[in-house]
């Protein structure tokens, strides 16, 4: 049995499903020695046995076992399932561990359990670092985009472990300390709302080229291959063209052709909207792409609609909305990208307006200098989104940063005709529509808005402000309709 | 002092702001003995100065002497602000009342908490009644919608109350037992959410007319008096009329004119959205009509888009939209008339989900028969919505019902033609667009929802299900491309 005076662990792993082993991986690649555990021990022997040569790992049997192996301060990552299961094991953790020692949740975890814990440990005079990692499976191995919270000082142990085994891009690594407490979680949390606007908007653009241009997924592939060489180049762009041009092994069709089309989610999509309703940004892009995925499983009433409007939707032939298909691609792109820039700007709204609201002091471009390598997301886009806040960090949206505010500008009018195309061919367009309403509710002089008021003060009494001078006012609408100041 | 051997009073009310009060004078107006109660005796005394004489009253000076006055089981409103003030009244008359006494609480309180409550309270012995009131202060006073939660045995005491003092349509009460803990105040939630799709709605349609006609206020209030008189006949319609046609006294403006166009919000909107994202049901009109308020506050944001997208946002003219004036107020109407069918199908979606979530078992037909007056949505249609639910009480859809149906079938062009020319001419009309987004989606085929799932499976191994077989299905991308079928 290991003891305290065996210790020489730098970072230990707790929790090694395929998550958790390709981290311990990755750090032990990276030099690092790692202690390694699991609650059953085959986990660990499986990875010991397959993988053991890689590095210097120090595997244990027990818990007591594990956190006697690791240097202090010791620092230990959770990565288990999120909820009931990581409180378990960080109750049987802190336990063993002592003041100073770092416990760090790697999983998906909502921000509110994130300050809830550091809270919760620090009262111990541990440090908890909620930590978001991106990039999957392969991320974890290969290089991650990592979004840790917690304390300045956990992080002055962690970072150079993290900034080493991260993606890097232009040699600076892709993790950075985001803020306090649940600042890292929170930043991956909008970053896999983003995930979703991102693939809602792929997959607007897939079926409007298919359904308008009437060619197949393998000619569609080679179109988003072709865009991926331009300013959309993205890692979800490259594997939606690697998606399309596969086929089916057992028919022979299209491989896209033989899938459910029900999207699922794992939820960090809902939290997103429910967090960025409590805080009043309006990320409308992700909460279609969101709501996108709910419509998409419920069958039975998809199969009564279909019924329903067969033929009787007023849509006309796809193929008659497009008049030049050249024309219709560069529209698509163009629109693609256009309600893309609105989808970070909204969710980088939503990460200042967190930021404001629990104190965290998050630097935007700075997250968006840590997405650009590791994550599902990263994207040649970002480096512009870096630039944009660098320049100006108080920036109101990225959309009126020059470089967005122009590509949005040369784009527009391909942007609106697609969506009246889709409107007249009844193709769904849910993500590009909201994107555009978002920008042309932004940009309007007097929004109707006022009349909302109206109707909430005649009907509720719940009063309103002017245009032309200050104050709270009431009208008596049911009384002799004068106006009356009020107190509010 | 007051003691039990005085008891007459059949009801009371403690908290006695406009909406008790005004609850406590409709009590009194039929007939009923109403024991009166608040924080501050000034309250009670003015009610009882100014409206003694409209009923039987019995005030009180102490929680003590208010409990004191009411016969068995004592019934006792509690119309104090959401959240810890109810909690501290309830705490406070806990103390005092006797097993089998019912509190009732008729605030706009978060389903949630009222489930917490009726537990603890039941723990007690006693009922507890979450009960949705929607009517505004006019609605309390002369006859509110009322949708009570809690237990049947405390509708027994309750309903003859509650139909008493409720709205009447065609001599049937608009109140009913909703179902069980907090059902009347999910319930009350969703018909909130749905009034600010309703509302929103109005306002998308009002800015068409004002920009596409390039008429007055006035006028614009003429064609909603017109509509007011067909399928669209509802409460909000007319007072949109009202407030159209008022002219401010201090300018002579149009008063919409004066306004400020900053919508607020109380949050059961925001409530609503959360929980739909919950259950998994779209409710995309109430989560773009949500949106859109929280987009107008933000001033800073909306004068920096302005400044940088102004003359370079692709938009033509709007007069350059509308060819026909007349056949462009009937698109108008169709496509809000069919986008407010949309939000109500997803409304009363969200009821069912939530009712099936909760064991609640709500009747959705009633659930319209009882909006029909009294509340804020009240309007000819919701005849339609119970006529479709009794027919085909399992109904998918609202939206697939025949009457339904039909009518989007009728309006469906003119519904496209609407948004096909907003979309030109840079009009943001956010939930028009997400209503037949929705339709379209859900009527169709094959949703691009299967290349999100490729997309999931190929970064995350999400796994997929396949059109062809049963099974969840895996595909090794970044090895040889073959498929393995995986447990899930």
């Amino acid at each position: 049995m290991t003891t305290q005076a065996d210790a020489r662990a730098q970072i230990g792993v707790t929790g090694l499903s395929v998550m958790g082993r390709n981290l311990a991986r990755n750090l032990a690649r990276n030099g690092f020695t790692v202690a390694l555990h699991n609650r059953s021990v085959e986990r660990t022997r499986s990875l010991m046995a397959e993988h053991g040569d890689e590095g210097d790992f120090v595997p244990s049997e027990s818990m007591e076992e594990f956190v006697a192996s690791l240097t202090r301060p010791r620092a230990v990552i959770v990565m288990v399932k999120a909820g009931a299961a990581t409180d378990a094991v960080i109750e049987e953790l802190t336990g063993l561990l002592e003041p100073g020692d770092i416990v760090i949740d790697c999983g998906n975890t909502h921000y509110t359990d994130t300050i809830r814990r550091e809270k919760d440990l620090a009262a111990k005079g541990l440090h908890f670092v909620g930590t978001g990692v991106s990039g999957g499976e392969e991320g974890a191995l290969n290089g991650p985009s990592i979004m840790p919270g917690g304390s300045v000082e956990a992080y002055r142990t962690l970072g150079p472990i993290f900034e080493k085994i991260a993606a890097q891009v232009d040699g600076v690594p892709c993790a950075v300390h985001v803020g306090p407490d649940g600042a890292g979680h929170f930043v991956k949390m909008v970053h896999n709302g983003i995930e979703y606007a991102d693939m809602q908007l792929i997959a607007e653009s897939y079926d409007l080229l298919r359904s308008g241009l009437g060619v197949s997924p393998g000619h569609i592939a080679a179109i988003f291959r072709e865009w991926n060489r331009g300013e959309l180049e993205s890692f979800l762009i490259e594997i939606t063209a690697d998606v399309l041009s596969h086929e089916d092994r057992s028919t022979g069709k299209p491989f896209i052709d033989v899938v459910a089309d029900r999207a699922e989610q794992k939820g960090t999509g809902r939290w997103t909207v429910q967090s960025a309703l409590d805080l009043g940004i309006p990320i409308t892009g992700i909460a279609e792409a969101t709501f996108a995925r709910s419509l998409s499983g419920h069958v039975d009433q998809r199969q009564a609609a279909q019924r329903t409007f067969e033929g009787r939707a007023g849509d006309v032939d796809p193929a008659g909305v497009v008049e030049d298909p050249k024309q219709f691609v560069e529209d698509v792109r163009n629109a693609l990208y256009a309600s893309k820039i609105v989808a970070y700007a909204q969710g980088f709204d939503h990460i200042q307006a967190g930021s404001e609201e629990y104190g965290w002091d998050i630097d935007r471009g700075a997250m968006a200098t840590i997405w650009r390598g590791g994550c599902i997301i990263r994207a040649r886009f970002l480096d512009r989104i870096r630039a944009a806040y660098e320049e100006t960090p108080g920036l109101e949206s990225l959309l009126v940063a020059p470089y967005f505010a122009d590509a949005v500008a040369a784009g527009v009018e391909s942007w609106r005709r697609v969506i009246a195309a889709a409107v007249r061919a009844g193709i769904p367009t849910p993500t590009f529509s909201s994107s555009l309403a978002y920008l042309d509710a932004l940009r309007r002089p007097r929004l109707p808005a006022a009349l909302i008021q109206c109707l909430r003060d005649d009907f509720g009494a719940h009063t309103y402000q002017r245009v032309d001078r200050e104050g709270t006012f009431h009208t008596l609408w049911a009384g002799d309709m004068s106006e009356q100041r009020v107190d509010k």
